[in-house]
């Protein structure tokens, strides 16, 4: 057995059995041995950001890491943006970059390159594997790394000749790690400032957007009048009918303070406290208001529903406490086509269970209004900010769920940096319906250009921001990577487009052609 | 004035006056001052990678840098593998991120990283800007370390806050740097070398590439029977009829060997002494022979052509002694469509004072041989090995010479990691045809599969290879980003349209239907 079909056999055992790839020649032992292990299911695709975006789909909805197999440090710098994500989700990714033989990097070949410096600022954990003898122990560590709790992301560096050397064994499963406990102390500080008078807010994150911690999480709020309140951007969030709805904190600072104002206590769960996406001239970057008091019940090191049960019971709240949101669709849309009509039809239309993965960013700003009341669904954020992740994380998605219909939420500047997930999800035949709104714009920074004072912006400004000139046809790039695709103008064809693409299985893609928000 | 405004004044006085950027909004006040500065260019790019392949490509021809404006750590990602090749060619950048504003960074706001890490692995300087009456001192700094010699990649980091404060002054260009002369003991020993008896080869890569250069080393090589090479990928080579004939190294490390075989003497001119591409269980990674010697002539500090001309001064080269390529074209191909076919039209077809862009990779093999004898022409390589380079770097070529055809060899993989070029080359006009080859495959790594000996392959190994299922159109792909584009699947079919392209002006791509020749 050489170092790669050991590999291979130890992340399988491990639990890891779906790896995203761009592979190189270096990597091309690692790929042969696919075949040696069969349980591994290899999903090629077409750029590198494809393939960790996908690993970070996969991970949020199978709750245990995927792996990616990257070419060298150019192939890992092509899937830093979604990493970058991935780290800010704390999703949990084993991620293995090919490296030259170890004698060869000596020799400063074209392709050297100092990976693990590329690697450093995305990985919690980055190991380059020099022996054959211990790259399966490796392995197995860097699951165990990956899986959490925290869920990090854990770099293996592979070089050529680790990979094709005989001699190498599998290596045994790690045991899962023990979450850390919440203190006793910190569980009754927070228990009396809940019970205390003074205006509070539990503002959840991470797992503590999981159906039955949020249960939990409703019950304290109403028993103890606290807020609740979910970070902007979370990596996923179990919502819909049935469940508890929550309000989550706004992108733009302005709407954000209002929703915070006042607070004296913020229990935070899962998440750090608030701070603006970006600075702006003369604006504050933490949001906590003036006198708030920051107090973490739990970290990405703990257990958010343990730890919320443990509160809940604390401040006496039991399920009669709960706010449950009941089933409400809005009406199907008529008339002109337009961001708001595009989200209410998918209101309208959203089936049970689906996954919907949000990066329709100005465009998407009316969707959780109007999917709130639908039927119960997982809703996936652009944790990082770092744009091109809504394909991707939707077709990792599909790849972990295979009998839930995914729905991408997409903007069209931003489905441009990863566009080469369609492809993959036309291969794999998943089943996964791309809604693109078009407005032909980068229209989020229409918008920031205004807000960080940039005057009016002249002429050669506004062009930097204008996907006019000419206008992307997404019908045609999508027809371009194998995936049947239809174009929108009214709210009509928008429905009876959606409609179907949700009535049958496989992928397929909408451009709904809207004005800009902004 | 503020630091943007100082900035971008700065760079167009030291002859920085063209900018491919993907912006975002810690960048919107550099986006804003490009209306104050009516003498640089902004050029957008709907993806990192696009920008910095083609400000590499810009200063291939300018031979000046270009600048290139990205959005924190994620959008440095996206561009890190161009900027990887533009590195290992030698060309140099002034590649600018926007970061957040000093005061902004303590909170690790979504996008937070460590830019400086990051940029690290590409940049031979970098420097974060965080006072704005330093900021244009720094930019002049940046340029005049991308100028070179030795050009290089220059990051500087460009905080929000540093860009929109007001009170700076644009700062006057530093002088250009001096060359490292030849020491004249490596002179004389080098002369006494190539006087001597034993086997040697002269060579060159880099800037000893250009039409001058190669006169002088021809002058050399005939004087004194040393055989003249060329690294494998030149970042611009000059040839064609008129001008020097140069033989490449090969890409196999088999063929190399061959071609080196012999040897006891190499004179490396503005390059490395040649190593293999990638490690190969049992073969050599250095590629010198055995009981050669590296003498280096000039490195990339120096001035290759002033070094070479007193080289051929010392060993009594004149021009009599020069090998010039006559005009000899291929016939125009007939009947099917193969790879050789369309290089061999290509060579019947090139315009004088073209510029190739070539990732042709397998399917390019055959362009070297049938356009050697064609009208004076540029050709572009693929530098670092990072694949995607081909489509940014003919956009930055015909950003830098609007006269110029620009044609690009483009293999169908390769084209997939930065397809968004073609947005750009649409919007900005240029004058380039694009030829992709589709035989939908990643063909080179079907051979480096059994090349590294990984068995036959299996049939899940194989699939990760294979671009067919679903099969790109790469037709409706351009289209779809605002090209005419036709699909050509005979040689005569071919013929028309490469003809038809080079006739007029202005983008548009071929779609060569061709097999694998792998």
């Amino acid at each position: 057995m050489n170092g790669a079909q050991a590999l291979i056999r130890t992340l399988v055992d491990a639990g890891v059995d779906v790896c995203f790839m761009n592979p190189g020649t270096s990597e091309m032992h690692f790929v042969a041995a696919l075949d040696d292990v069969p349980e591994m299911r290899g999903v090629l695709a077409l750029f590198e950001g494809v393939a960790t975006g996908a690993a970070d789909g996969y991970s949020r909805i199978a709750d245990k890491p995927a792996s990616v197999l990257l070419h060298l440090g150019p192939g890992l710098g092509n899937g830093l943006a979604n990493l970058h994500n991935a780290r800010k989700g704390h999703t949990g990714v084993v991620n293995i970059v090919g490296d030259h033989a170890t004698y060869h990097k000596q020799y400063d070949a074209q392709l050297e390159s100092d990976i693990e410096t590329v690697a450093r600022n995305v990985s919690s954990w980055i190991r380059t594997s020099n022996e054959t003898s211990s790259l399966a122990a490796d392995a197995a560590e860097a699951v165990a790394v990956a899986s959490g709790p925290p869920a990090q992301i854990a770099t293996l560096i592979l070089p050529a000749d680790v990979s094709w050397t005989e001699g190498a064994e599998p290596a045994e499963a790690l045991p899962a790690r023990t979450p850390e406990p919440v203190a006793d102390a910190v569980l009754a500080r927070i228990t009396e400032v809940l019970q205390g008078d003074e205006p509070a807010a539990l503002f959840v994150g991470g797992r503590a957007c999981r159906a039955d911690a949020l249960v939990q999480a409703s019950r304290i709020a109403n028993t103890t009048g606290a807020k609740l309140l979910a970070e902007t951007f979370p990596a996923r969030i179990e919502r819909g009918a049935g469940r508890v709805p929550v309000e989550r904190l706004a992108y733009l600072a302005e709407f954000a303070s209002m929703q915070l104002d006042g607070l004296k206590h913020m229990i935070v769960v899962d998440s750090k406290s608030p701070v603006s996406f970006f600075a702006y001239p003369g604006k504050a970057s933490d949001l906590v208001p003036e006198g708030c008091t920051v107090h973490t019940l739990v970290g990405q090191a703990g257990d958010p529903l343990e730890a919320l049960t443990a509160l809940a019971e604390a401040v006496g709240a039991t399920e009669a406490n709960e706010t449950i949101q009941p089933e409400v669709r809005p009406d199907l849309p008529s008339g002109p086509l337009t961001a708001d009509a595009v989200c209410q039809a998918i209101g309208a239309l959203l089936p049970e269970d689906a996954i919907v993965s949000d990066e329709g960013n100005t465009s998407g700003l009316f969707a959780a209004g109007h999917t709130a009341g639908a039927p119960a669904h997982d809703w996936m954020c652009l944790t990082g900010g770092a744009i091109g992740q809504g394909l991707p994380v939707a077709l990792g998605a599909a790849v972990a769920a295979p009998d839930r219909k995914v729905v991408v939420l997409q903007a069209d500047g931003a489905a441009m940096f990863t566009l080469q997930a369609w492809w993959s999800m036309a291969r794999e035949e998943l089943d996964v319906v791309t809604v693109i709104f078009n407005n032909a714009s980068y229209a989020v920074l229409n918008m920031e250009l205004n807000r960080v004072g940039a005057a009016e912006g002249g002429a050669k400004a506004k062009e930097m921001l204008d996907l006019h000139r000419p206008e992307l046809d997404f019908v045609a790039l999508a027809t371009g990577m194998g995936l049947s695709a239809t174009r929108a103008t009214t709210a009509e064809e928008f429905n009876e487009q959606f409609a179907a693409a949700v009535a049958k299985k496989g992928p397929s893609v909408i451009e709904a052609i809207v004005p800009s928000i902004m």
